[in-house]
């Protein structure tokens, strides 16, 4: 770092100018909103007031988090491009170890959710759990009924399939369940690790100086970059497809293998990256005021996207557990299809969301 | 028939007048098409080229059975109406019969295609077969590789998908050509039937004798009925809900017992019946030339959604089946979650037609 520190400036403090500013400005505020939220989540109690206090305050976290990456990212020609190239995939680490537990829970809700619509069942609200980060409870599976056991040779009668929900709800919610309490031990380890520590001194650093770097660069110029790497992504997708409501391409090789669906997945997810850095970029130049609905619109329909692809995985990762019953496995593979379709119904928002931009705004 | 045969007359021989000419000349002219048919499908050789010659003339015997209980039908008070109501249900018996095998293949196809798309794997053209009354193929199922044994074992692997596919396919040939095969022989032994001679012969006066009544009444009022039974018809159905693409309306309930899907797909297939109906009393007033290609296009979705719904249902029974292997479950439940998203594609696609025949003819 020592060849560069020549070029950095403090906050507004000289050659920065306006758009320093404007980017310290916004680096400052996000700054602060982490140490805020970091501030809460430990003085949170465990109690159900203080777990749901935590569960807000992490995901405060995350957000602040995601934004200064995002904007170390985009505007890095004005910031000393060491100490963003270092501390971004830091805090890269540090989301998404804290976005696991809480992807999980969502994760559940959305296959018992599947699963109470497909049985006709409805879903009993899940009582609430008292944990450290706060996320959701998995202690029952809302079925009004507990699985029943025996649904192999229950198979044959009308209840069969009911009886291969309720078995698969219990599977996915075991194996959900164990999945997401590993990811709040990880995100608990996370917290008291000196990786941790070194990235909250970073950011508290950041709250008091933003390392600027006197280039006389302007912002627009980089957000339209990332504007620009945006929209090239967005070409590639199959746009013309997913316009066609129920052109079946999500489910296309859903029975090949079990990686099959991450190829056709990969360009949107891509999109969905590039969409937040696009939409971030945006709130540096603009505040939250700025916000197009449109590409809200269609950063929802990705998130959609994202967590319809991650709840088929699961279903069908489900399914290949050893000895269940026909009637579960059966369950599991109506769901997969299910939830597939609800990528391949995302996909088809994004494209109307994303038309809709294209034809009232360019 | 005593007391109205006074009121009877000969083909275009008095009271019957315009209407009762072109009525007559109607189904005489589906009378003639029936016995030809009929002809050529006694004649038919067993041969390749004799199997395909029985499947066309089985197919053409249907249609005109078709017409000719529909005409009589839509048209009852221009006929005697004893005749026509003990003609009517002889009909419907000789045409759904003949209709079996037929079907049985075609949902067989449709199935077979379904899972070499979801697996990636190209369907191999079946081998001529020869049969009596001409149905396609169901000597192999189209797979490069035959079923393999051991799914269950080998469900941990990357290959597992694709064996439970391979098995599901082989399942579902074993039974929908069993049900196929009988309904081949049941198909034989109606033609050889009593009944099916006394149908013939009644359809053999009505080529050169229709049995009109001279009411006065003209087909305009009676064909307008048929099309305002059909309108009501519509009208009940959720074609908002379709008319939403990815509404997830078809699957709803699908996990909770076999016999769900039948209480939401009963209007619709009762919609088919009265377009079917309005279709041919169209073909009496206007002929073929009338055809409103919108009509043809409503007529094509249902038959679509009637086709998958049969289909999601045989997947479903075959899941069923004792002692398969929870990989096959889970394909057979990925395929019929593909069937009954093919049946809501065609509710949408019967909203789209409706409503653009709505929209820009009345």
């Amino acid at each position: 770092m020592a060849q560069q520190h020549h070029e950095m400036t403090g906050t507004g403090t000289g050659p920065g100018g306006d758009a320093g500013e404007l980017l310290a400005a916004h680096l400052q505020a996000q700054a602060t909103e982490f140490l805020r939220a970091l501030r809460v989540h430990r003085e949170s109690t465990t109690d159900a007031q203080g777990a749901e206090e935590a569960l807000e305050a992490a995901r405060a976290l995350r957000r602040a988090a995601r934004r200064i990456g995002a904007t170390l990212h985009t505007f890095r020609p004005l910031l000393d491009p060491e100490w963003a190239t270092s501390l971004r995939p830091e805090l890269a680490w540090l989301s998404g170890t804290l976005a696991q537990e809480h992807a999980y829970a969502t994760r559940l809700d959305r296959l018992l959710d599947s699963l109470h619509r497909l049985s006709g069942q409805p879903p009993v609200p899940p009582p609430a759990v008292e944990t450290a980060v706060g996320s959701r409870s998995a202690g029952r599976n809302g079925w009004a009924q507990p699985p029943v056991q025996g649904a192999h040779t229950e198979a044959g009668t009308p209840r069969g399939l009911a009886v291969g929900a309720a078995k698969a709800a219990a599977l996915l919610e075991r194996q959900l369940t164990l999945a997401r309490t590993r990811a709040h031990s990880t995100a608990l380890q996370a917290f008291g690790s000196s990786r941790f520590h070194a990235v909250a001194d970073n950011v508290a650093v950041l709250a008091s100086e933003v390392p600027l770097r006197g280039t006389g660069e302007d912002l627009k110029p980089l957000a339209a970059q990332a504007e620009s790497d945006l929209t090239e992504a967005v070409s590639a997708l199959p746009l013309g497809q997913a316009g066609h409501p129920y052109n079946a391409g999500a489910l296309v090789h859903g029975l090949a293998s079990d990686t099959a669906p991450d190829a056709q997945d990969a360009p949107w997810l891509k999109v969905r990256s590039l969409l937040r850095l696009h939409r971030y970029a945006q709130e540096v130049l603009l505040g939250h005021a700025g916000q197009d609905p449109r590409i809200t619109e269609a950063s929802h329909a990705l998130n959609v996207h994202r967590e319809a692809a991650a709840a088929a995985a699961a279903a069908a990762h489900a399914a290949r557990t050893p000895r269940i019953a026909p009637a579960t496995a059966y369950a599991l593979g109506v769901l997969h299809a299910d939830q597939r379709h609800e990528v391949e119904a995302a996909r088809f928002a994004f494209q109307q969301a994303w038309l809709h931009e294209a034809v009232s705004t360019r």
